[in-house]
């Protein structure tokens, strides 16, 4: 049996999710023993700390120049001591170029197979992903696994699923037959899918599996070579999605430098260089807007990236105002507030929030949303593993900075202990009060735990500045709570507009930051958050030209 | 019966050819009085008369500021003296932004209806479009009215296809039922394709209404309001498609200026005024190189371009060369040259090309080669109406340097008679010698009816050329020549790589020059002729962004 008929039933139920977009997982969410085993966490754990201190050795792509590697674990704030096998450009655009043609005329059932494969050995593989993704974005335990395993080899197998439909969209061949009266004239037309060249997917520091690897399947799928250029402070992730990839590639007589990973230093990052090489077609990326901007300015690329985003909450009317409070208090403290979908602008009419049982006035909410962070934090079974470990020095910087913002301080950060790791980079939501007026204090992303309580005229107010905030600085979801109908179409249509996809009303165990792969787009690719969208067909067509031969049919 | 459903039957077989990619035209190509009405062309020919000279009244949008108009006809060599509404920037803008609501909120199958309605009113009208053709672009009658007429229609309508399969991609809602164990999360999520804002069609001199259609039509069913800026030397043939539009929304009680028409004069250009508005966000372009390349680099735009491409032919082995040469005199005689699909470089080893009686020298082809193209230029019943007229001076004067070009000159460029209109600006093929070393002559596009025969060691050494070019200076056609199954292979995938389409052993009466609707992508985006393509799902998907919403199910 080949791969692709061992797993043709998988892709076929990822591409009919794809349509009907209904729940779909292929990747259990859940770390139990009955799916992935009873000593399958305490494995992985093991072969983490195996990895410790050690040379990373199992890529088998070819011409490294030495050994490097400076990840830090928040959560110990001491190195990692890994060590990657590291390459110059030149030789890793001159590998991937010598792989290009072998791997284009593999045709895309195959392609198909391997990949899906490759996440299957990755899914052996998830605790000890999960532990390396701790270790390196600060992460909890829950998060880290769900993110970085199954999570993101869905998100992997639906840019899989979107490129192998889009490769079949189009039919071979065909015989064209074109009535001309007393004749007909017949050709004979067939259609290619070419892949572009050389795929760069440039990892960011915070999810480095879970926004890498649709652009690496994305890529690996319809037919181009990739070089995965981890962020130097998360790599240990993602060197285990490409080794497993890399075995898989050649398991199947195929070359490893299919799918190459390109570690480098903070010292000496090799980013720019390799995203100007001409030979470079394909670039991915996410990241910071400064450098989003510049890769997108490139000429003769193609460019998908997610960028930054100014996130909004707009609270007109509820329900119940401690569970709206508590989901909110929850979204902020989630890995401290570092996800891209973080919320960070809530904006709160002076009058008040409408519920059943009167007005909740601005600073009733306030004080309800301070007391709900509060208590999941002082929460020693929750708290600490919600909230995980900072990524980065400069993220705690930020947030101390925001405590000296111009407006009413509700709630400052601070400390906390986390049981299992006594030196962990941790810091707790900031929430301040901002009036309306002062614009350029919410108008940028704040990245970490800072929640903005900004105070406006009325709702519409609110509508018109999360509505500017993401046509002008970017959003990637926004979170809006309102019992009325017609102010509910009224955000729908207005954040639409800003490509903002929108959580109504969100209670309990769901939370504005998730996204799902197979039913939501993550990014949609239409505001200054980014270009691109995991995953919709643009994200897949244009990694490869559709070209038509034709020739006369022998008569 | 609602537009939409007497056009269904339509739009299904529309959507089905563009899957299967078989023959399928909608509008058919031959001006027979059995389909068209035995006066259809005469009384086309009597309003093109009749517009000669006076104010173009038909147009419904408001806020002209005057009257402005200043095409020539290359037959007559003299200006038409139509004038037409101008309008200044703001005013096209204000125009368009304020229908961008209403448009956006018709339903896709409502704008497709109306749409399709749209292209049955032009084609009542094709005959009054092909004279209109005929004296701005200088076409000869039977292209001018297929080209301009049922082709560009055909094209309006696999835009329309294209768009409108690809709104239906998603679910407008779904519920999404995620079991977690114990109990499951319901969520109501619902996708809306949202529009990008103000779309900017410009214009050819060449093909006024079939280079333009598609970005007009593509935006419209996507939902975006369209300013249509014509060359101002071929302004009439779209102006009459631009009034039919909005004679078809006015009578659904909708605003003209869905679809303005934004004419303008040789000294007072409104292009990147246009282009460079800030709430302009789509931009389709056809035309010269620079520009196009300066509007790709706008930021924060949406730009597909159709530019200039240096075409190639590859000639190695044929089974009958004297039918080759007819049809290749053919290719480079249909309007003088200046299609963008029309052959320039033409690669034949200096060991000749084999046929099944011997080789054929060089010299041997190059004089099969000019004695084509005279008894073509000189058959009286046929020359005159397959060469048309040279639209620009300035394609004349190229023609006229070509001629000192360093090489053997096989053909002169000369003049001929039209004997319908003695004063028509004509030039023959000039057909020049070549050699291969000299690549700064034949690495450039030379519009207009110039053949380069280009001497090369080998066949491998033609397909390399022929690649280099299309990938540094694009192609958007390549003919090839070869009776050999491993050469014939080797050249569809050298040029599938540099993003070229190739037309094999065409003889008879079909010729490289020619896309065809609902089969052919016309331009790739693959290399630097354009970054777009008629009509692949890229061209329709990046009009528009996929947003979706969520909200919890009432349990």
């Amino acid at each position: 049996m080949s791969l692709f008929e061992k797993h043709n039933a998988t892709l076929s139920k990822a591409i009919e999710a794809l349509h009907n977009r209904t729940f779909f997982a292929a990747y259990p969410e859940h770390p139990s023993p009955t799916v992935y085993g009873e000593t399958a966490d305490a494995d992985g754990q093991a072969k983490f700390k195996a990895a410790l201190g050690n040379k990373f050795s199992e890529l088998k792509q070819t011409g490294a120049d030495g050994w490097a590697g400076q990840e830090e674990s928040p959560y110990l704030q001491e190195p990692l001591n890994i060590s990657y096998p590291v390459f110059s450009v030149q030789t890793l655009i001159s590998n991937s170029k010598n792989t290009f043609h072998t791997w284009r005329s593999v045709k895309a059932d195959d392609r198909a197979g391997m990949l899906i494969e490759s996440l299957e050995r990755i899914k052996a593989r998830f605790f000890e992903i999960a532990y390396a993704t701790m270790h390196t974005t600060g992460q909890g335990y829950m998060m880290a696994f769900q993110a970085s395993g199954p999570h993101a080899a869905d998100r992997a197998l639906e840019a899989i699923a979107a490129g192998y439909e889009e490769l079949q969209r189009f039919p071979a061949s065909t015989l064209w037959d074109k009535p001309m009266g007393k004749f007909n004239i017949q050709l004979n037309k067939e259609w290619r899918a070419v892949p572009k060249g050389i795929s760069v997917v440039i990892g960011c520091s915070t999810f480095p599996t879970w926004n890498s690897v649709t652009g690496i399947y994305g890529s690996l799928i319809t037919g181009n070579p990739v070089i995965v250029k981890p962020h130097p402070g998360a790599i240990l992730p993602i060197a285990i999605v490409v080794a497993e990839i890399q075995k898989v590639l050649t398991e199947n007589n195929l070359d490893a430098n299919i799918c190459q990973l390109a570690v480098d230093t903070y010292d000496k990052m090799i980013t720019k260089e390799l995203a100007e090489h001409p030979d470079v077609k394909l670039i991915d990326f996410t990241g910071n807007a400064v450098f989003g901007s510049y890769l997108e300015a490139l000429p003769g690329k193609t460019v998908f990236t997610e960028k930054t985003g100014v996130n909004s909450v707009i609270l007109d009317s509820v329900q119940d105002i401690d569970k709206v409070a508590a989901n909110l208090a929850f979204s902020v403290n989630l890995y401290s507030g570092q996800m891209c979908t973080a919320p960070q602008n809530f904006y709160i009419p002076e009058s008040g929030i409408k519920t059943p049982n009167g007005v909740v006035s601005f600073d009733e909410f306030a004080q309800k949303f301070v007391d709900n962070i509060n208590s999941l934090v002082d929460n020693p079974k929750a708290g600490p593993f919600v909230l995980g470990a900072v990524q980065s020095k400069k993220t705690s910087e930020r947030v101390a900075e925001a405590g000296n913002l111009p407006g009413k301080v509700w709630l400052k950060s601070r400390s906390f202990e986390n049981p299992m790791f006594k030196n962990a980079r941790v810091a707790t939501p900031v929430v301040i009060e901002v009036d309306a007026s002062k614009k350029d204090i919410y108008s940028k992303e704040l990245f970490g735990p800072i929640a903005l309580l900004i105070k406006t005229k009325d709702t519409d107010q609110s509508v018109q500045l999360a509505q500017e905030m993401a046509m002008q600085h970017g959003a990637i979801s926004c979170g809006a709570y309102t019992t009325d109908a017609d102010t509910k179409e009224k955000i729908a249509d207005a954040m639409a507009l800003a490509a903002t996809p929108v959580s109504f009303n969100l209670t309990g165990g769901i939370y504005m930051n998730q996204n799902a792969a197979f039913s939501d787009f993550h990014v949609t690719g239409g505001n200054p958050s980014g270009n691109a969208s995991f995953t919709n067909p643009e994200y897949v067509v244009k990694r490869f030209t559709w070209v038509g031969h034709r020739e006369p049919a022998l008569g």
